[in-house]
């Protein structure tokens, strides 16, 4: 099984795939692109229509786009396990992670990813709404589960996959968070899986440019 | 179980939750509410977090979000026949949902639904290369299935819900495709759940103005 990914520093997409992955003990070969250089898209040409990281490739099966390996795997090599078990849990659940999936704009174009950078960005109205609702997301889940494992659903889940990025930007930019929504942002650093993921990113040196949002500090 | 929903002329991602729902013969009472007016927020505010439709309430059970709506009726309702049942079918066509409810923002802002009109738009660079992996989709999944149901895996999925109000956006926009695709749009304009979500979108008065694009024809 091979995972296409970008930079570490940069690919919040390939991230959450990664970190799905790793933490639920799948072995799988890591394929690491440089974003948006003609090697790049001459290696994922013949893999995926959409010329996207991340894109799985398991024998026969090819899935391209995060959540949808997310799902796969899931389905295929954990049981279900990656969702919380009980119905309402898990319609919450997917419900936050298509949230992300499809949303949150401004947050992450006033916010790319940049793991190795500390920034200073002033953000839009529409950036400060998103970032209003991160807040009451991990808040309002760490008041049911900060006790209950740690993770947005208690156990580790899809969820956690899709909004780990989020936390690392909140770090670059030094947003404030509210106490509740900080016991999840301590929670995911402390995840060993995602520290070999950050210590890789920290010693990548490609510059993506349109990735270098803010002022430095 | 009730599906809160907007204006049927604009609203493409309730229509994505609506149509799968009529399809699978699930019952519903359907809320439709004006996009973008006080009445809108007012009603959704103690319902869902994002204020946005489609959301799903089913008893204690609330969705938001198009694509969590349909994963959530397919396990519960459906015991997953709203998927492909072949695991590398699925897997592709999971893919495919997810590349509609994460991307095509260039087609998306540039050809916004708009049922009751007929109107001419000069597409961005950007939005060519949409249109030209939708017609690519549409023509590839006809290769293997116009003979085997008419959808774009055989038999109607998420996968078709995700699309069709790409469909509308054609033929409001009058943009030729190739003959492969052309067999998925006629497929889905004879479907007749999507013509009773059409009838009552004629019927409409209501004006949003930032989905009003183009030149009338």
């Amino acid at each position: 099984m091979k995972l296409y990914i970008g930079n570490k520093n940069y690919s919040t997409w390939s991230l959450r795939a990664w970190i799905l992955m790793k933490k639920s003990g799948i072995s799988f070969e890591e394929v690491k692109l440089p974003l948006d250089t003609p090697q790049f898209y001459a290696a994922l040409e013949p893999v995926t229509p959409t010329q996207k990281v991340p894109c799985l490739v398991d024998g026969e099966v090819t899935v391209w786009d995060s959540l949808a390996i997310c799902e796969y795997i899931n389905d295929i090599y954990l049981s279900g396990r990656a969702w919380p078990a009980d119905k309402a849990s898990k319609a919450k659940a997917r419900a936050l992670a298509a949230e992300m999936h499809s949303g949150f704009m401004a947050l992450r174009n006033e916010m790319p990813m940049n793991i190795r950078a500390v920034r200073r960005v002033v953000l839009s109205e529409n950036g400060q709404q998103d970032l209003q609702r991160i807040d009451q997301i991990f808040s309002q889940q760490m008041d049911e589960y900060a006790d209950r494992g740690g993770w947005l659903f208690g156990e580790f889940s899809i969820t956690d996959a899709m909004y780990i990025p989020v936390v690392l930007r909140l770090i670059t930019y030094q947003m404030a968070v509210s106490d509740g929504a900080q016991k999840y942002v301590d929670h995911v650093m402390a995840c060993d899986a995602l520290k070999a993921w950050l210590d890789e990113g920290l010693k990548e040196t490609e510059i993506v440019e349109c990735d270098e949002a803010g002022e430095a500090v």
